[in-house]
């Protein structure tokens, strides 16, 4: 049987300032994304949303991104590898202690934003950050753009990993996402975007934005639940993958 | 046969601001607190300031303080009980992450600054953070003002406690550091500073600024590495202790 | 003809993060106190405000709060009155730099929060505060707690001042706010709150909670847009001044 | 008869953490940029360094910089020019604000570190800077490299400017430093140093690393406080200068 994780950033309120709708989308996913008080979050953020978790049943993973909370983690920041990698062992194991209070165990790591995208390009900085998890804990799971350095850093370091998909994003032949600033980046048609997805996770292919069909693996399916129109897409992921017969479940074992 | 802990601040750098003199007074301590980026320190200085502890074979402690580093953590902030452990639950965390990526276990907590001092008053707030630290990881050991309100709240909630006396400040008769702000606050005199210390540990006494005895527990001394006359002054209490016979170790077991 | 001031905290969205219905609620006013970066607010979200401030044709205040984003500037920090004056000075002057590029004069310096709070009682703050304002630029007013030692320092140095009066707050005997942790903190009958803000403003009177009446001067009254319900509230106190003949205006001469 | 300013970063401590010698520069230099609180500095600093600089009679800069304490400035964010431009109004202003207080007009504009190096190179942030600038104060001067993107946008809104040079560093046939990360990159001589200074303000020319004379133009000349040896420099430039009948003076009129 065929399954896939659904996994959704949380937990990005800050302080007197709140965001997304954390309590309906926790309860449609398999996997959670919760920031570390870089990019987003703050240390009672933290608390409650890895006790809403825990409550839910979801599975948790650290969010890590860039220390830039006026830019929301996606301005790009000169950071070397060394540096980023210290910010993500910092933020891990913050998020890391709510956890044991909690008494559950951290699934997986997924750097937010600029991070994720600067990782999925550039080697360096995805084996430093994949050192650095592994240095932390090696049962943690990276997760990662489908196919990017991220994942072949990860799986060089020996961690397992979780390549992600989008739905309603278009991809290039080479496998990378289509910038947004291009035509044609996003998948505007909800129907289509959900055979893709479908397509991806039993055929392992998806068609890339020139027409040629382009191998992918797709463990983790992004959603997001910053909305009324993104709740309701969520959904219409779930109906389809189990009309499909694919198992929706964290990444574990 | 006598012993004590000797214990002192470190990795209180922060980006491109050095202080203090951490890699001269780490070869005379037998335990360090680690600042964890909030009142002081940042990643990278936490990373390689616990790789330094794990080389020098100390023990290692996290500093948590309140979010306010342009006040070092010693101005007041109006925090909930409830908020403040939140903050330290982060700061523990953080820290220990890079202490698992250097293979070494975390041994203690000391709250730092108007943290410290706020907690070892206020009972709410001590039992808040002994509650923390106790579900991050019940065999911390809770380093505060010997017989304050920290210590009960630590030794409540079922934690190894390690009460912290000073060498070169004065007591109240109950037990508290005299005000900074009062006259007669510091032993100037060194001798007199070593000869009380040695006191507290073999008698478990101290003349208060009463001129009254009172009862104190002294687990750790408190010492500083931020000058060369500092740091002399540590040999020097190390000579005295040895001379004395009394061990100078870890809090370990 | 009686006059009053309505002025509303605007610009406290931060980064990716937004609250406050500004553009609807500073249609409503006629001054405005704009976050500057401390507690709330970001330089983009300044130089908008002032923007929209300048085409709605409303007054422009600073906002300084402490240096607390997380705390949103209520909670309190122990800084010393110097300390607190050059944070104000910081931020005064940070916003009056968006008002310059907008062609407009800052007309006051409200503080906020905690700030507000705790300069209202400490008479060493709020001479700070207002010696500090005054030395920025005298034309400013200071805009305070109706009878507070905020007014009384700012008159003794020779600033203008605006006393603030609360139409949904309970009042001491001595003019002070009733602490929102006591009962009957809170005016909850709308139509109470309106004949109470406009008799404070003909009269100069208002019933303590004790009961017995109370001197108080009304420049200017403050009101809130954070959400349908208070932009209701303040188009019924318009209404209300309309009806009694007191006309709405800004401070100035 | 030839004239120049020197000019110094001043001001870049920040709350516990202490760097530079202030006191010392800035009885040698004609100007001084101050840091402003963003990747360095704070509202004491600022305070205190203001002060410092009307007393020794030295005209005064701002010196705004990214966001980023952590990184000191020095690490490339990636802000777009309208982002960039509101932190340096923000900045600006701010320390306009204690310029006042003490009662002294700025005289500069100086970005800092990465933010300094794009803008000498982007032409779109260079002039979104100086709009800005322009905006806030028309008779501000901007300060940036000679020859640069900065200049000549600067030139381009009808701002004065200040061309900076050099003393230690190579440059390239297009008239930009030879990144640090190149050979050669230093002036390592001191009298080489020396001489090239003076040859850029009486010839306007300078040898470029290839050994080709490029034009330049010195209004400005960047030295160093950071350390005994960088003062020592600083005195033999002026006695250089001194001794080639070339006067120090700020860039006023």
């Amino acid at each position: 049987m065929y399954r896939v994780d659904l996994n959704c950033d949380l937990g990005e309120s800050f302080g007197h300032y709140s965001i997304g709708m954390d309590s309906k989308v926790i309860q449609i996913v398999s996997s959670v994304n919760i920031a570390c008080g870089a990019h987003a979050g703050d240390p009672l953020v933290m608390e409650r949303t890895v006790k809403a978790a825990r409550l839910s049943g979801v599975a948790v993973g650290a969010h890590p991104g860039y220390p830039d909370l006026q830019g929301f983690g996606r301005r790009n920041m000169g950071l070397s590898p060394k540096e980023a990698a210290a910010y993500v062992t910092y933020q891990v194991g913050a998020l890391q202690a709510f956890c044991r209070q909690q008494g559950i165990t951290m699934q997986h790591v997924k750097p937010h934003g600029a991070l994720y995208n600067t990782a999925a390009k550039n080697q360096d900085l995805a084996y430093a950050i994949a050192e650095a998890v592994n240095a932390i804990d090696p049962t943690l799971i990276l997760m990662g753009l489908a196919g990017s350095e991220s994942i072949k850093a990860a799986k060089a370091v020996g961690l397992r990993t979780a390549e992600e998909v989008f739905a309603d994003r278009a991809y290039e032949e080479d496998g990378s996402l289509r910038a947004r600033t291009k035509p044609d980046a996003m998948i505007e048609d909800e129907e289509e975007a959900v055979r893709r997805v479908v397509r991806m996770i039993k055929e392992g292919r998806v068609t890339a934005v020139t027409g040629k069909d382009i191998p992918i693996k797709a463990d983790s399916i992004c959603v997001h639940g910053d909305g009324e129109k993104a709740l309701l897409f969520v959904k219409k992921i779930r109906e389809a993958l189990t009309a499909e017969n694919i198992r929706i479940a964290p990444l574990g074992n």
